[in-house]
Order: C-alpha cells, then sequence, then structure tokens
C-alpha cells in the first residue's frame, strides 16, 4: 500500500497552471468536443471507426493505405468462435444474468501471457533480429540467431504456430494486403526469414509451424510504426466485439446458469457465402 | 449458489448432437474462419471494422448507407475527455502498472445506471410512444403523455439533457446523417416531438433540455431496428478505444501511484484542426 | 456520457473544509491508521478477520455472538466447488496465465441475477411479510400472501431450492447457531412460517423447496439488522477466498489454455475427515 | 488466439476417470460439501473465516498460532482510507450506479506491479538472500549484498519504505505478534538484517527506508512455508473489505456521477478509541 496525500507545500500551489496534470487526447468545451484536435461532429461520417481508432492512438489520420490495413487488422480478430477461454470467461459471465459490460470486463481479463500476449512478444523479437541486421547480420543470418535464442530459452517463437491451424488464413491476407499497399519493410522482410528459417528446420515432431495473426500484427504494426503498447491496444479493442456477441448470444439462446463444456457445442449459423459483388 | 451437475440420464447422451448447444456466430475448422457464414481473411480489406462489428451483431452485411451510420454511431462515442468517472477508473488502475487489459476492463466496469444506461431505456421510452401513437394519438399527444409519465415518476427524461453540453454536437451530426442517407423513421419522429414538447416546457430552472447522444443513438438505432441490448452492446464498443488511449496516456505521460483529481488537468494536445479536403 | 467539470465558482472554493467531500471508515495519518476509529494496529490480533469486516462495513464492533454469527456466514459461502459459473469464468481466465487478481474479479463478475442475487431479494421478501405481520396478518397468513404474490409473478421464492441440494447443510447449521446464539427474530420465524407454508404446498412437480443459505443469510441478518447491501457485500466478500483458491489450483495442476469442461471433472482431495477435539 | 477443440482421438475417451481434470479443493455432494475433506456445516461456528481461508488456501487447519497470524495478517491489510488508486478506481465505478460486485472487481484491477505486487517480491528477495546464509554468509554479508544487488538494478528494496508512514505500525504489530507466537523464523532474521543495514546506510536523501506491512508479511509468510502465490492471494482477499465498504459508502453518502478529487476529502468517522477491555 504505497498510497498518500501530497505532501503539503504541494497542496498549496494545486491549482498553478504548471502543477495541472496534463492529456492530449480530447478537448471537452461546452458544445465543442476535439479529438486529437478534430470535431468530433466532423469526423463522424468522414472517419470510418477504424480510422477514428488510429487517430486516437496515433495522434494523426491515417493515410487511406495505412487506414484499410488498420481496419484490416481489427476486423481479423473480431471473432475466433466460442472456445478462446477469454469468450468462455464472458459466457460463463453471461449465463449468471450480469450485464453486458461485466461479461465483456470478464472476457477481456481472459486474456493473458498465453493467449494474446504474442503480438507485443512479437514485436520485441523482431526488432532485436533487426537489430542485429543493423549491426551487419543478414536477415537469414539474424533469424537464425533469434530463432536459436529462443529455443535455448526453451520459449516457442512468438507469433509462429496455431493449435488449430496449420495455415492461418488471417496471417496470409494480411501480408498480401501489406504487399498490394506497398508499407512492405523491415519487419516483414524478418518475419519472412524466421518463417523460412523455421520451414527449413522443423521441430522434433516434423512440424512446420506457420506465421499466425499476432506474428502478421506485429510484422505489419512494426512497420508502420505502430509501438507494442499500441499494438496490444488494437488487439484488446479488436475482440471486444467477439466477446459481447458470444455474450449477447449466450443471453439471448441458452438457459441461464448451465454448465458450458467447450468441447459440446455446434456451429448452427449460416454456410458458407461470398460478399455481394459490390464488396469486391 | 444454484450450480450442479446435470443428472445422470442427461450425461449418458451426452455427445448426441440434439444434446450439443449451439452458436451462430462464427465457425471455425482447420485454417477455415467463417463469420456468419462469411471467410474472415474474405472481409478483410473488403468490410470496415464498423461493418465487421455490424455483420457480427445483426448476422448481416449492412448497406453501405447503415454501415456509414454504424461507423458514425461508434466513432460519436469514442472518448469524451478526461473526466468521465469510467475513464477515471482505467486511470486510476493504469497509475499501479496493471496490463492495458486490466485498465479497459476496470474502465467498463465504471457504467451503470447513470453513466452510458440511457440508450436501453431511451428507446424503451421512444417504444412506449410509438405504442401510444399506434394506438391513434399523434406524435405531438405521444409526447406529451410520455413526457408526463417520466415526470410523474421522478424520472429525468432518458435520452435528453447534458451536464456539459447545451447543445450536442454528437446529436446533431447523427440527425443530419440520418436525414441524408434517407433512414429516417418513426423512432426519429418520436424523439423530435419529445423534443419539442420539452422546448415549449422548460424545467423549473427554466433550462431546455436538448437531446443528447444516447437519445441519437436510440432514435436511430430504433429506426435501423438494432435491438435495445445490442444498442447497448454497441456502446461498450465504441467507448473501448477512448478507456484504452487514456490509460496508455497514463502509463506513459504520468508518474506512477499518482492522486489523479479529474478537475484538475489541461488539455495540451494539438489545437483545433480541420480534415483534409479529400476527406470531405 | 454525463460527466463534466464543476462550474467556476465550485472551483474557486475549493479548498474550503465544507466543500471536502466525507468518509468515516478509514482515517489515515503518518503512522497511524484508524479503522472506524480503532488502531488497526490494535486490532491486529485481537479482532477476528471476521468481525474486523463487520466493524469496517457496520460501523462498530460485534458482541461475541455476532462475531462468530458474521464468522460462520462468511465461512458458509467459501466455496461451493468447481461448477459455479462465477468459479468457471475465474478459471477460464487462470489458464490464459492472467494474474490472480485478474481471476478474482472475472470471478466476481460472474455473480448476477441467477448467480447470488437471491440474498437481497430474499431479505425484500421477508420485509414484505413482516409488513403484513405488523399490519396485524399471523405469520401463518402473511407466509401464504408473500408466497402467493411470487407464484402470481412467476418468480421462484427467493431463498428456497437448490438445483443440487434438497436439504442445504448450511442453512440448517445456521439456524441452529442463531438459535444457541439467542439472536433469533421476527425475519427467522418469517422465513420459517414460509418454509412450512411451502412444505404443505408442494409444486406442481411434487418437489419441496427447502431454505437454501441464501434465504438462512438474509433471516439471520434480518435479525441482526445488517441492510440487505451490506448483506450482498458480505456475499462477495466471502466467496473471493474461494475464487482465489481455484484459480490459485487451475495454474498450479493445469495445463494453460485448456478446454475446461465443468461436468468432466472428478475430486480427488482428502476424503471425509473430523475436525480435531479441541476444535469443537 | 490459440484455443482450439481436443484433437479427435482425445475426444473419444472423454469419460475415461482418467481423462477427468482433478480438484483437490471442494467436494460437492447431494446434501453435502467437504472443503478439503471437512464438511462445511461443521466447520461453520468452528473454524474462523481466516482459519478457513487458510484450510482453503494450504489444504490444513492452521494450528491457533497459525491462525492468529492469518487473521491479523488479513485484518493488517482490510482498509488504507480513500486514497489508494484501487479504492479509486473502486469509488469511480460506485459513482456511476454500478452493482457492489463490479466497484469490488474494478478496485481489485487496481492492483499492479506499484500497488501491492511487493510481497511477491519482498519474497524472492529475502529467500535470495538466505540463498547466501546457505552458501555460509553471515545475515549481515547476505544483507548487504541483497540490498547492492536491489540498488545496482536501480530496483526499491521490496518491502521497505511507505510514502506516507515513517514507521509502519502494521509491520512492527506483525512482527511483535510472530515473536509472541514463537513462529520467527529466518526470513524474519534476513528481513532483520535488511533493516539493519538500510538504518546504517540512509539513502542519498538521508532517509531510512522502515520496513513496512508488504516486508512483515512476506517475511512472516516466509516463515509460515505459505509460498509467494498463496501470499499474492491473502492480499487480494484482505483487501477485498475495504474496497467494499468503499464502493457501498460512495453509493449511499454521496452523489452519482461525482468528480473525486483524492486529495479532498476529510474524515468526519469516530475519533480516535480503544477496544472494550474484554478484548485485551
Amino acid at each position: 500500500m504505497k498510497s498518500a496525500a501530497p505532501p503539503v507545500e504541494r497542496r498549496a500551489q494545486r491549482r498553478v497552471a504548471e502543477d495541472k496534470w496534463r492529456t492530449g487526447l480530447t478537448r471537452i468545451e461546452p458544445n465543442r468536443i476535439l479529438v486529437r484536435g478534430y470535431p468530433l461532429d466532423e469526423i463522424m461520417g468522414r472517419l470510418s471507426f477504424g480510422e477514428a481508432i488510429y487517430l486516437l492512438l496515433m495522434g494523426e489520420v491515417p493515410s487511406p493505405g495505412v487506414g484499410r490495413l488498420m481496419e484490416a487488422m481489427l476486423v481479423s480478430f473480431i471473432d475466433h468462435g466460442a472456445t478462446p477461454p477469454s469468450t468462455l470467461a464472458a459466457r460463463n459471465t453471461a449465463t449468471t444474468g450480469a450485464p453486458l459490460r461485466a461479461c465483456v470486463a470478464a472476457g477481456l481479463l481472459g486474456f493473458g501471457r498465453y493467449h494474446g500476449g504474442d503480438i507485443e512478444s512479437c514485436m520485441q523479437f523482431l526488432d532485436a533480429g533487426l537489430e542485429l541486421v543493423r549491426e551487419g547480420a543478414t536477415y537469414r543470418e539474424a533469424a537464425e540467431r533469434v530463432v536459436a535464442q529462443s529455443h535455448e530459452k526453451g520459449d516457442p517463437v512468438p507469433g509462429f504456430g496455431h493449435r488449430f491451424h496449420t495455415r492461418d488464413p488471417r496471417a496470409a491476407r494480411l501480408f498480401q494486403m501489406a504487399l498490394e499497399l506497398e508499407v512492405e519493410g523491415h519487419h516483414i522482410q524478418m518475419i519472412r526469414a524466421v518463417e523460412m528459417r523455421l520451414a527449413e528446420h522443423p521441430d522434433e515432431s516434423g512440424r512446420v509451424l506457420p506465421v499466425n495473426i499476432d506474428g502478421a500484427i506485429a510484422a505489419v504494426c512494426g512497420d508502420l510504426g505502430i509501438p507494442p503498447s499500441i499494438a496490444d491496444a488494437l488487439f484488446v479493442i479488436s475482440r471486444v466485439p467477439g466477446i459481447a456477441a458470444h455474450a449477447e448470444e449466450e443471453r439471448t439462446r441458452q438457459t441461464p446458469m448451465r454448465q458450458i463444456d467447450p468441447k459440446d457445442h455446434r456451429y448452427d449459423g449460416p454456410s458458407e457465402r461470398r460478399l455481394p459483388e459490390r464488396r469486391k
């Protein structure tokens, strides 16, 4: 418990402007709300939610290309079905009749070291590799060394492998978009080198670990200059709709206080369909 | 404590398909993720985050007009500065060095009856008025009666009034968009009638209560056929980026374990600016 | 969003004592901590945790008898195995590697209308019955009427019935202690009358609904003059150790990111044992 | 996102006993609840809440002396006034009208690296010192070295110093009880040596850092054989009543949606008083 009132002399000058604490996010005045300087009513209808998220977190309106990548990254994480522990925490909360906000909060708390933490660690992993490149190593050599370091520590290579997908369709799509939008940079080059390294050296079980969506987002964020802590915030933001949708479905389709067996469910939604032509 | 194992006979047939519980949101198969039937990698880059949120919660891809209103509603709530109690709960959590997801969860829990609950109650309020209209009352008469009912109960009129804004710029903008996109319907007509009623009869303090953003969203969601519980989910989703941005700013700009006085801060971000022309 | 800075004139006199907000719980001075007036270091070792909880919430040191009932009520809720949804929310959070405090928070959020809300509603239910008694009805008549009211509303009778126990051993023990400690009063008399009424009139399925621990605590709290909101706080406090123990066990005994089927577990702790003689 | 259904072959044998997951905490049978083997109704009224917490977390009924220390440790953390960020997170949640459990959850999330994390790090710090003692160093030498290591890393010495108290009355009382109850061991000896070392070498500002309650609890838990993760659980459990009391007071004494300035409050509870004689 390290909390206390401030020393007296500090109280004395409490109202001096210099003593006020600062925020640079949103200015509130009567009938006027400025987000990073832009009137909120002006950006409504002009910036998408994804672009506004970028503006709020990064401080500037994204270029159209960066905006599209933001939307794609946010969409890529929007849901992963009923079995992630975060979603199950939210469903177990919803079955008690708790309000939606409590279900979503419980779901967010269902992230941790093994669930959603990979983006930040993969960004640090890629930066470690790029550090070696700056020191003169080739991407291939750098990849070899950082992978070896992970193995020595007994850590999995962050951003690679998925319990369920042998090829993560979200990662493939994100890299394709980064290519088309010409934002590929050193981080994507680095993760490609790591992917190649892992492909040449399957693990003991003979499996080749594919890049997962965490890895793809880590690389793209790195190339967009988005710092790890903001990338982590994007991940948290992106999954909220999925958690909310599951909590809402739990409340509306299931009986209260049920025992939720994650392995025992069945999908009964629409079967595979394509977007209308105008969307392509 | 009302939890228990299911009766034996139920266990016995646990694996019968009929006994499985159902979800219609997202289908997960190896290397294939279908959100409401659409391959997630196909909607990445084709649907915006806001449209994907609509798809996930409502089950269908929104029309372009509805999609734009979704984006605008999500953007309208994205942040309201450092003083909402939800934001302060998140900042007080961030100052302890807690991880971002914990700060965001604490912020979401900082919603309640007096903070963010107005959308749902305003939708019920408008529906009560529309019920009277269906029974033959004019909008003017219906507005008169539902306002009177709130006053008799001693309740504030939900969706009207703001501690800080005498004219909520977000509400005005949302109504303008609804008009332009031709989605105005009975709910907007109803809230307009209530607004007129309140304008003609100022409260004892002589103040005229303006529609606030909760009221505008309630009316627009009503006309879009979005049920109250989904409208509540949209509200929760829309504020997450703001809470996350404040938690992140707290962590990066302030000293840990500080005493946060909400009245004692100063905005030091960019001064008012306009969107680049191409955005208009 | 109804938050705002206070009007200017209020800021001006911010430091006037009368303008300060008040708390009557704990006084903090350098090297001195007074809980409800008692030096914290003096009550350490002299009041039990349960008695200190009563002091903090009710404002006075409980009599020895009331203190023993407090301990018993807190102990009665301490855990109910692995299947309550609150416990499962905590375990699903723990399996992700989240810190203990996040698991406990998720568990607490796993309380709601159907899970833990019964104490408050049962207290109101008993008070409604006692109101009738004050108006001249016998306990028997009052019980008959309040039960009928619940049935008319289609509500279950709060504080009665358990999915798993046909006779709740915790309720029986608590009533026995209240008898021995001579704190039985009108609320216990009222719940007894309701119990009798339900015994004489089994539900359609022929089951007789027994008092559950929520009902017993509601009645005892009523007779001790503990208000419903404090009784609700006691419930929240009492289950925290159980939730923490399950989160800790999940972390230490299970593999991370597992799929938790609540129906599929087995107890492997010590078999039934008695307390040492000195404890009886 | 690393969640998935288990491989088919695993599903097949799902019901084989060996495949069930285990819990050793509480056995639930119809009309029978065994906590670590003891019937819950039997321990009600026979074990205090603090002893039951020890039983649940450690697996055995504590000796009377250990039980008294448990109570004292739990009481020592029960509240620290209105200014800890965890308490402020709970009050900012309560002012929105959120339910008590949400306020308590938000409060718990207001613990982090700088707030409540000291117990675990101090236990590791003391163990590092004791490791040196086992290798032949004197306590004095070991203290000198571990303190030096903290300083080299630029870390504060965990378990020492308090923003507000120059002598933590809770720590003094806990050590006195450990002495009287004859549970003093190597950890307390170690922390004493560290305290002496720091007293002989004040920091640059000339201050002598006293042991704080986190340090005292770390040492006592170490000597009682309570592992760091359980000590951390005790800390979380112990503060819940204080957070709940502040949330309840916020709701009952203050106006909703107020701006909470932690520096601007005044204590108006009972002035200092002593326990009744029978309690000493």
